[in-house]
């Protein structure tokens, strides 16, 4: 406990963030509620059977713990709504899909907890998963960290083949990766690459994402929204019991038990108070500084490798 | 069960079937006889260890529930002699490999039971997957709904690459797709692949179809024919104990199991009397008397699409 | 027991081996010893945190008793070591990566037994599983039978796209490929795929590997070293902690149990005796003398047909 809050301290006192800590705070306090305004999701009616989830988050699309509260609430909205057969993700900021946690609110995503007492990260992947909606994700931009497990846990996943990158760059800076990620991706890719992905901390481009599994398409670029558009309209005209039905069915053979997603977050919460972490905070936060976020952000396998040799070479 | 003999009827009433009512009726009385005659099947013995299975029940392949009778005794048959090491299948009516089950015969599919108690085509894919001989898939032409879930209960699967086409339509006209392909795709495809395939009801060609692991091997329609008796021909020279515990052991660590496609198949009984299948019965219904039988089925995609919109806009 | 004696009596006849029976029985004696002088493996230290594992045991690079000890040797030696992360594993012998168990020395491989009393060889794959550091297979060459085997318990498998041949020819000499490879390979590839490969005992090139999900990759063989090298030097900086936990995360999700692997390994300890395997011994051991060793060794997948079409021909 000691050593968490020492961690705590040192994620504080680094930039890695760009958003205010009064706001973190706020949000960990408003994390039971279920009145939270969505400012950073827009919810738009593309039809009565089909939404279209847009998360804006600018610059950089972190995932924050507003992003939790908010994102929860509008999936458990949505899943009132009989009518709504198709909810398709996509992003409003351009360059990024959904991003890593903000790792300067690490703190503050360790005290959300949901309705069910788990950790509200936790309860809003099984909310998604359990969702009476096919969620579609229509990927343009980085998706990276926390941002890919969100990801990874909808239904059908669209890339565009020119402008969508993939990174888990947890491991690389010391953490371990405890969103659900590595418990859906080993099911898609199979071990090796599962292994390769996470341990690399590399980017892959949504050629190598599709040929691993880790997407169900990769698509031109130009050609995204007419794909991920014409399979959620194909889809709105179905019989909604049909949908739902053989979808649940196929995630109960398939996906990773809330439990095994519980343990794995724990692993993560854990490993906020590893030495590993605590060296490489300050190694990141000084290259942030030198650099700056845009760069780090948009090369993250680059300088999640840069990083790490700077604080190898100063070993030395 | 009122319900379900209100769907029979509708069933009955509309024109998805080019069969006899009073053939099913015949059927569904000698379901556990294992004496049918092969009608349907033609068994060549290529050598004395390779046996080609011929499906023809043109001009469309359809699954009756003669089939299921005829082809559960041939394989148990087979079963039988002790020289036979490989099985192939393939088909004898051009551009259809093994089709969906005939819509009009439903209640007889229904009424179907096996040996011990099981519903027969539970039972057909349990002896089709444990059988003591290899069996080989010959693909070429379309494979569509339980025709595919049967081929997927089989070893190996090579497939024409102009001329096989997948399609699970069931989701489209509001079914669970209940014979066990879900099981079996999402094993291979993994979760994404599994629930696109099925839910969307759309056309996937022979070279996306192994790009998703849903066939072994796509080849050039040239060469089907020789990849697979090169295949079988190989085997067959093999030691046939080690080539079936190989076998029996692989499958033991990757099929479903016989209770997770019973739960399958009873889902989809209970579909039968679902609403949304119901309304779309009409629907196709009309679709068959205004395009022919011939279009729908040869682009079975497309029109599951359209039946799918005209069911929409009448609503409106 | 009186049937395995005769098959051991009949493998020692033939010539499959070019290693002297002397050297075997020494192995068998010194099996449970740790002190092995590592006369088969060259272990070099690339930096602090990386070994090369170099097997050098040419012309073919056959896996003999003194493999599994010398090799269980040193895995356990470099996990002791605290400050490796990463272990490449590659070969000295041109032509040939880890290649089958030296079927001449049948006798001895089963003779031999770990610390925890089970078979050695189950043993070493479970140290290389659960080693405290990343390994990396650089594949150049042919990968055959249990040297397969070991390789797919590799954390990533890199291949050379021009000179990484695979071949699993056990079922085609009359055995049960009893490693744990049907196991490793069925959740990657996908049932179809692994029967296909086990049973075909059939040569598979890089490419193809690859889009089963046999290898990680395959990359030029140019730029083979250089990608491997790369890998480990990136992970090299990475922290220990997240690495090892994050690849025992996935592993636990993902791998198959000791006991699984126990029982294949049984199931091949008893197809020593099969009959289908003592008829085949004198074929192939007449192959090898008419054509030699190399040819076979590097035609494996073409001699392995030519011995049973030899055999099929002699019933005849």
């Amino acid at each position: 406990m000691k050593r968490l809050a020492f961690t705590v301290m040192l994620l504080s006192a680094v930039a890695f963030s760009s958003t205010a800590p009064a706001k973190a705070q706020q949000t960990a306090t408003s994390a039971t509620s279920s009145k939270v305004e969505s400012s950073l999701f827009t919810v738009k009616v593309i039809s009565p059977e089909i939404r279209e989830i847009t998360y804006a988050n600018g610059p950089f699309n972190f995932i924050e713990p507003d992003t939790l509260v908010q994102l929860n609430d509008i999936v458990q909205r949505l899943a009132q709504e009989s009518d709504v057969k198709v909810v398709v993700f996509d992003s409003g900021t351009a360059g990024f899909f959904y991003n890593h946690f903000d790792m300067g609110q690490f703190p503050a995503f360790v005290g959300q907890v949901g309705k069910s007492n788990k950790p509200l990260w936790v309860e809003l992947i099984s909310n998604v998963e359990r969702a009476p909606f096919i969620t579609i994700a229509s990927i343009r931009g980085r998706t990276q960290g926390g941002g890919d497990e969100l990801t990874l846990a909808l239904d059908l996943r669209y890339a565009s083949r020119e402008k969508a990158i993939f990174n888990q760059p947890e491991v690389g800076i010391g953490l371990f990766p405890g969103g659900g990620g590595p418990d859906h991706l080993a099911k898609l890719t199979g071990r090796d690459r599962a292994i390769e992905a996470f341990l690399s901390a590399d980017d892959y481009d949504a050629a190598t994402a599709e040929r691993y599994g880790w997407v169900t398409r990769a698509v031109p670029d130009a050609e995204l929204d007419s794909v991920v558009m014409k399979m959620a309209t194909r889809l709105a005209t179905f019989d909604k019991q049909a949908l739902i039905a053989t979808k649940q069915h196929i995630n109960s053979t398939t996906l990773p038990t809330e439990s095994e997603r519980l343990v794995s977050y724990n692993n993560f919460v854990q490993s906020l108070s590893w030495s590993g972490l605590q060296q490489r905070m300050g190694v990141f936060g000084k290259l942030m500084q030198d650099v700056g976020v845009e760069k780090v952000e948009t090369q993250m396998g680059h300088y999640v490798g840069v990083g790490n040799e700077n604080l190898q070479k100063s070993k030395k």
